[in-house]
């Protein structure tokens, strides 16, 4: 099989390496490719999604991301929204059809301590987030800048509220069968589509799944207070970006949080935190989740879920044993990272 | 002065009275007019904002509101979107002209082991957070529910952007000079115009206020895992209702957010809570923030802050002494609010 990396701007490249050597030693008949996306991408290329990454992807079996973008005062922002890095990310995602952003929060026994929740609420903690990706205000073409007004759309249509739902259902099925899905109903016709099309669904096709609703702002208070209700959530673009970055508090820290985002053709793997420029270049990132997003990566695009549960219980020991600065440790990413290759059986 | 209160559904009415009465021990020269909104508005007159509560308005020289709305389940939510008691409350904010949503979260001293954080990052948080009101996805006519496909519009201009980061720069003058805007710049167009439009006026008027910007998914961790590096943060509509809820997670419960909606006439101020209609009835809802949201009341809406300090001091003291159900205490509403009543000096 087949792997593209795109290391992209920022910590990605220390935090992919770390993740590609885990991933050479679990799955050593792998080939690993790696190209440029993002601001190093539009820096070469002039294009944060050029021409030769697109083609690289045509015959890869999955895609292994690291971060995209700049400072907020970083010059790219300077450039007009479509050369931007975080274009070049969107461009992917589309391009590789990947509907269906899976994000699990997970808190591993013997680490509750690097919550900033108190410990009993933070026990056990085993979500399972599902973002539409390709949807909503992300994509919708009606956007606009212009003198003093300035608008986007958030659009939905049936068939790409049922496809994400689909896979929600599907997780449930896995786990413990309840699934909530969030809009803002109360305000938003989009979320009445929202909500009346995974009703359908669950009424026509899985009767067994338990569904309930809730709005975006109460489950934004909820799932830190106390998240241990929620088992599958699914929601659009937009709530789900949100909910996913904010539930990284749960476990500690948004370098625990990996994501898998699948839909038509190869997925796309990723750690959920951004490029944090203040700290790249100084080999101190915290690369467990790029390491647990390769995890991800053997478990949905490669098919080899005992790959990714050894990747998962040495990530689980290296944190115990040599947490990261954002955690409140000493390792540095080297050090983190072996401690992951030697804590693999 | 007068003032009308409109105590709504679910435990508005309990709460509005305990509010109330706080209100005649601490201003009895006031006239207080109780009006319709919301559910019961729409049961007894076929309009969840009557002419009647309508008219009562015009001489106002502030609000004080309960809470909207049913339960998920609620008939009221097969209606047409305009009669639910949502669209009721949207209308009045609009009437009203409240473009400033001013929601403070505080965490008192010796009130920390009420939050699920642990002690030391809740302790003396003290944020402002200030929510564009009238503007966003929220009140743009463009949108429609139509067969398979629904789309909502984010529309804002300068001067929507202008006056409320006003209040927010204003704010800050009075408080630790810093202001954080939150927006979404890196994938929408409508951030874009915000940003610049916050950063413009604050180069052109408050060049003593520290500004930066973020995004509202890292705001989202940040402000739960990190809260005392925020002072004031302004944001628009749909994130700062989700940024809000968000932060009473701090101070331990929804129960504990009073609010203050300021713009052209007179002010409207309810806490941000909902209507609980599991508890509604029961004599348990815990009326400490509709009794602070009266404390703004007579700062914001009468300019008397000897009272609301009266009363924010009296409320401290009874949710040491006799903390509600949702904080894990045994009040109920009485209690409570005979604590609190006891308390004032
Ligand atoms: C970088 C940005 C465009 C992206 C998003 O909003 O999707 C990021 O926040 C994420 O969650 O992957
Ligand atoms: C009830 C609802 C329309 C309202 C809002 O979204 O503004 C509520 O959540 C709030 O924050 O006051």
């Amino acid at each position: 099989p087949k792997i593209v990396t795109l290391p992209g701007d920022g910590i990605g490249p220390e935090v992919t390496a770390a993740a590609v050597a885990v991933l050479r030693e679990v799955a050593p008949d792998v080939t690993i490719e790696e190209h440029l996306i993002g601001g190093v991408a539009y820096d070469t290329h002039g294009d944060p999604f050029p021409q030769v990454t697109r083609d690289a992807l045509k015959d890869a079996d999955a895609v292994l991301l690291g971060t995209v973008g700049g400072a907020q005062d970083s010059a790219w922002n300077l450039l007009p929204r479509h050369l931007r890095p975080e274009s070049g990310l969107l461009a992917l995602r589309k391009a590789l059809g990947c509907y269906a952003n899976l994000r699990p929060v997970r808190v591993q026994p013997g680490l509750e301590h690097l919550s900033p929740l108190k410990a009993e609420l933070a026990r056990g903690v085993d979500i399972l987030i599902v973002r539409e990706l390709l949807g909503g205000v992300y994509f919708d073409g009606d956007r606009k800048i212009d003198g003093d007004t300035a608008y986007n759309t958030m659009r939905y249509t049936t068939p790409e509220v049922e496809r994400v739902a689909r896979v929600a259902f599907w997780a449930a099925e896995q786990r413990k069968g309840r699934v909530t899905s969030v809009d803002k109903a109360n305000v938003l016709e989009v979320s009445e589509l929202w909500r009346r099309d995974v009703t359908a669904l669950r009424d026509r096709e899985y009767r067994g799944v338990h569904l309930n609703h809730e709005y975006v702002d109460s489950v934004a208070m909820l799932i830190v207070s106390d998240p241990s209700r929620y088992d599958v959530i699914v929601t659009e673009n937009l709530f789900g970006d949100i909910l996913s970055d904010l539930a990284a508090v749960i476990p500690g820290s948004l370098g625990l949080m990996p994501s898998a985002s699948l839909g038509d053709g190869a997925g796309l793997f990723e750690p959920i935190h951004g490029s944090a420029p203040d700290i790249a270049g100084k080999g101190v990132a915290n690369p467990a989740a790029a390491i647990m997003s390769a995890g991800m990566l053997l478990r949905h695009g490669l098919k080899r879920p005992e790959g990714a549960n050894q990747i998962d219980r040495a990530v689980a020991l290296a944190l115990r044993e040599h947490p990261t600065r954002d955690l409140g440790g000493q390792a540095d990413t080297q050090t983190f990272t072996r401690a992951v290759l030697s804590a693999l059986e």
